[in-house]
């Protein structure tokens, strides 16, 4: 299915080149897996999505016409991705936003992404999250970073990498969040100041699985068990980051089956070394 | 004249929602002031777009078929603004950039803005611009910070919005640089670490008008004038900031004379009070 966008409720053949996602990043976007035409984490798609509405002053379109183009595009779709990006429509010259906005806003679906049998190859990132608490936690359109933390990631030849605050503290993987196990816990940095309040994230705190902890490198390098977590993949064991591996952790193997039990479709085959 | 997008030299009809600068802000762009059919400070807007791409990993189109297509949108045109926006083209799901990268840009024309008659009315914004070196200086389209001051500019009914650091040092105008005027000297605020290295701060500089230093809040209030610049709009002066109202000053006349003997269409009438 070739992506479809829509002005409010109107179907667009395409994005104006004066669109303010395109010019400014002006957006928010959600990356949601599908299972069996359902979207598991939806609830909390949805509430991170109106916070940043909130916080950027984005308004946007009908939220039950929106549930409803998500639904058509993910019936009959058994395993899979879909994306919803929400713009703040066109606009002329200027930052200024238009008085009345009519959000531009589109839909993709994409393959889920493979499972891979070992654990992440975890590259420390020189490109740092700048502080900035009025986009922290929110998963705006404005991703420089972690484009450049990407393109790093390419060629050190890793899997992920890992991305560190002005202040040289771990935050959060590229497109995922950091788990850390120590003193019997699960650990998650802070996304206060930067960094995206991931969805899975969210549910796992909210489960108590897992705490809010500021974290030193050295909590990292010396930690029993490092794991990355997203709504689309689940919970990812990582098996290396710098000059430190990691064997299979029943730490992980725990929190995944917690996840399998309220999310099935995030069930991890057993993988026999 | 709508607006062209190109994919390296076709033409294009509109632009894919799958294009990186309308998911990640992945791109750079250049607003320039056209006179008589030419661009002013052409050699500055093309150095700081090229400096930019370097430091994106952002392959420009042709820089020769991209002069000549920025000439032939500019021909004829007495006055106005030419926009030039570079993205690194489609990309799949993802923040990793493609292995080849195809860049779609677009130009589009837009009305020089009116001239004020009085100075300009600055809001201290709330919103603060993050410290982040490996984007400072250069004019790529990560802007939401700028969207939301130009919001604060908005609620407040000013003319444009002074923003600071996170270290509370003013830093540049919304879409300006910041000039002060103090003990018989012009001085603008470093870009090393956030803020946009404009192309006019650029040649004021260059011709030894203008010096660098990190300026506090206080050395704006107690300064003996303040101004703007841009490369479309000039030196715009300042008549009020907070509290403080400033009446218009023989320091930026001169400044605005030394500019406009180097670039006429920059040339300010004398406003009577």
């Amino acid at each position: 299915m070739t992506p479809e966008v829509f002005m409010g409720r109107d179907r667009l053949g395409a994005v104006s080149s004066t669109n303010r996602g395109l010019n400014y990043g002006d957006g928010l976007f959600e990356t949601m897996r599908v299972d069996h035409g359902s979207i598991p984490l939806w609830p909390r798609h949805l509430a991170r999505l109106q916070v940043g509405a909130e916080r950027l002053a984005l308004p946007l379109p009908d939220v039950a016409f929106l549930t409803a183009r998500i639904q058509e595009h993910s019936a009959g779709l058994d395993a899979g991705v879909i994306k919803l990006l929400v713009t703040r429509g066109d606009g002329g010259r200027g930052y200024a936003p238009p008085v009345d906005v009519d959000p531009v806003w589109a839909l993709s679906l994409h393959p889920l992404p493979q499972a891979g049998s070992t654990g992440l190859r975890l590259h420390v990132c020189e490109t740092r999250l700048a502080l900035q608490p009025a986009l922290a936690g929110i998963k705006h359109c404005n991703r420089l970073e972690q484009v450049l933390a990407r393109l790093e990631v390419q060629r050190a030849d890793c899997d992920e990498g890992l991305m560190r605050n002005m202040e040289s503290h771990p935050v959060c993987a590229t497109s995922a969040n950091l788990l850390v196990h120590r003193d019997g816990r699960w650990w998650t940095p802070p996304v206060e100041t930067c960094g995206v309040a991931g969805v899975l994230r969210g549910w796992l705190l909210g489960q108590g699985l897992v705490d809010v902890a500021a974290l030193s490198m050295e909590d990292l390098t010396s930690a029993d068990a490092l794991a990355l977590c997203n709504a689309v993949r689940g919970i990812l064991p990582v098996s290396m980051l710098g000059g430190r591996t990691w064997a299979a952790s029943p730490a992980i193997h725990d929190l995944q089956v917690q996840l399998a039990m309220a999310y099935p479709m995030f069930s991890v085959a057993t993988v026999v070394a």
